[in-house]
């Protein structure tokens, strides 16, 4: 077994130079939807990897090669060192590369834990270096209310916002990650979130241009925008302003109706082929505009892995093929990319 | 041609001892998308087998090889026993076995109509057996209300609403229903409706634990209950009291949203995979606690047999594969099953 | 390259004579997705052919041999004929045939613009004759108002509607548009659309009865009526009653809730397969009234062209197959049919 050591983080230099396409695009199942304690009812991190090999045989299963570690399943930050490498080999031994970590509801400007989130997200960009993973997004929505917990669908009511006041502490610390992601060869990237700094489009371009590093970009994610039960931003606005600066993207889609004669409001989740947002039209953009990065496909309620199968098979059908678009150039620095491999050979050698 | 003996029914020894897998499971096609009057205007249980054979042609083109006997289009229980060698043989051209019964809108509590119902019933039942059919579905729902006729979705408005005073009654008829079951080797499934004593979760429970015969079990169709302009019982819950006693199950799903606060709700039909109810999730519980019976699936609403045949084929996706789950025990007896065949041999000789 | 000569339209003699299937069925894409300018900014049909072709390799990638020419993308009665061979070449280089030309919005009653409205449209048809195309769909709508375009989905308020006393201005002037159709072998079918003279059935019929003409029947888009935000006429007897008229067919579907005790209705883009129109019933009852004509799939929202390309999937899976049903006979003519080919030998020569 290759001893995997986080002092000696992956080099940045050789990323990709070959434009992808439909075909070669790393393609990420998010694994939110397996939350909760292990069998034992312990943490997930601290379970024997036959337990992570579960959840990773249901990803293969549904014929993903690519995995986003998000951290409502297992929490890489709080996993110790030592283990790296019995998840690589299990994630080898189903044929999934780890290709991003997500960190969820660990805003670094919280009141009272901003300080421990902070620390929590730099262990979790040192696990990525230590795992061969190029990308960590966070975000800075916080955890849901008792209101939004008692709704069928948390985004009906509205929870926590952003204090303007804190707007220069966000700047520092997430700036503060963005630098160490940077010497461990890593992208930070900033998921859009309704009623925090990365609420609007406006809002989280003038955020990571005010950070003003190119290894802290955006993390798109419209679909936590379309789905809220009140008037929204334009998707297709949105996305002209975001896709810029975007170094990872968790995509998923909502049907919504509007009726605003009668103050009517309703979104539930859709697949990305039939939903509000077109993706054929946003993927297009986003190479034009430069973004090199993994695509998590996420989805809410329902079977969220079976829908994000059916939205990676979408993906592959509109994804533009060599000759198709020009690649663009990035306002920020695109990812390191984990090659999908059934051994472990160069990753985070 | 084989001779049917109704007076000999099939013997209920040999039950399954493999446990069921993503390839082996029974699913078949609800066929209530093809009521209405036959051809020539009359009855369909008089009709030609030629007609029954159009029925049963669409369901294999679809992609099927099993299907569910919807009595809203053929009611076996009023199908002369001289005719049923005939239904087998068309059912056996076109490569379709016979899984099960459903009976709907009979309710055996009926004020008027009960006693009738509980005879259709018992000729349900005799059906069944003469045609090697192991499970038979009957509910407590009743026939629409004009008010419901008049609704786009029947379900929007409240129709027919048990009577507390009928209990005795319902777990008496069902019981006399369940122990003919038992005699001719054959499960009766108690379908989940809203508004009758299996509106919830805990009430069939407490129903079936009170008719208290192995034969008699529960069909969790929660479709039926999470359509409801209203507040719903969490669907995960209602699964993990159901799973236990269920011996048949109509499934369904439906993409809902609420807005409490603008007293606000809506469903629409969606295929198994986006809907709100995780069938991923369910099916596997399912296993887990001991269901090794018929899955039909149905749909209203739209074309009802090719959702139904999408959701078949999601159903394949995420069944549990052999070792995936370890088979629990039911509280029930599970069913012996209809093998699909193209020709009779072995069936009801 | 061979000379296209519009003065000599193609015959109208060979129509099919073999009934179509789910197998031959010309389905065609809708190319009202790729709306807007060309990349210059300037008109598409000033663009030079690689531009179209850059729509059309979408098309073809999309799985569709056969194209409707919505003129919200590409204007044909616009477009020079000597740029038709142009048109012609890169559609055969795609393998994509032009199945027909749907004019949108372009009411020949319009209050300012009724008669150059009528002049477009008799160079649409010339431009068809000219093209080898067997169909034009012309509607009554008119453009958007102000208040739909500040709307998420235009439809959920109320715009243009016809006055009654321009009918029989419509009669005439959509006679007079049949007359010319009729004369360079081509069908004239109208589009249905709320609150105009085609915005129901009986209305539809009693235009096109008046009429009178073999060659002008309707375009039967229901889905248009079912997503309004009211109450609405049945899907069902709205097909019972146009189809035997109908020469052309828009299809697209949505799903549908209504609450009326509420006053609220939702709608929104859904797959055919699982949206409130049963078109598997429609199909069928298509051909048992005698339609022989294109399939248009259309979708509004979201990604229109894979949606399109998903449903043209499903009516392969559900159109009838040979004998499955006894081909009526339409009230209309059916169309010629263009044969989807990599040369273009024997089109409109």
């Amino acid at each position: 077994m290759t001893s995997h050591d986080t002092t000696t983080p992956p080099t940045t230099a050789p990323r990709s130079t070959t434009p992808l396409t439909a075909t070669t695009w790393p393609i990420a199942a998010a694994t939110l939807a397996f939350g909760g304690p292990a069998r034992d009812g312990g943490e997930v991190h601290d379970a024997p990897a036959a337990e992570w090999g579960r959840v990773l045989r249901a990803v293969a299963r549904a014929g993903f090669d690519h995995v986003d570690l998000t951290d409502a399943w297992l929490r890489p930050g709080d996993l110790a060192p030592s283990r790296r490498p019995e998840l690589l080999d299990v994630a080898a031994e189903h044929g999934v590369a780890l290709a991003s970590i997500s960190a969820i509801r660990r805003s670094v400007i919280h009141a009272s834990d901003g300080e421990e989130n902070l620390a929590y997200s730099h262990r979790t960009i040192d696990a990525a270096a230590g795992l061969g993973i190029g990308t960590v997004s966070v975000g800075l929505h916080q955890a849901l209310t008792p209101a939004q917990q008692r709704e069928l669908w948390f985004w009906t009511v509205t929870g926590h916002e952003d204090d303007p006041a804190h707007w220069d502490l966000a700047v520092e610390r997430l700036r503060e990650l963005g630098r160490h992601a940077a010497d461990v060869g890593v992208v930070l990237s900033l998921e859009m979130y309704e009623d925090t700094f990365l609420g609007t489009a406006a809002s989280s371009v003038r955020l990571v241009e005010e950070i003003g590093l190119p290894e802290v970009g955006l993390n798109p994610d419209i679909g936590n925008l379309v789905r809220l039960h009140r008037p929204i931003e334009d998707w297709r606005e949105a996305f002209e302003l975001t896709l810029p600066w975007t170094n990872f993207w968790h995509v998923k889609n909502y049907s919504r109706d509007e009726d605003v004669a009668r103050d009517a409001y309703t979104a539930v989740p859709a697949l990305m082929e039939t939903g509000l947002i077109n993706y054929r039209w946003a993927v297009q953009r986003a190479v034009e505009l430069g973004f090199q990065g993994v695509i998590c496909t996420e989805h809410y309620g329902g079977d969220g892995l079976s829908v994000s199968a059916s939205n990676r098979d979408y993906l592959r059908r509109v994804l533009p093929e060599e000759g198709d678009v020009e690649l663009g150039v990035s306002r920020v620095l695109q990812p390191r990319l984990t090659t999908p491999t059934h051994d472990r050979a160069g990753v985070a050698s």
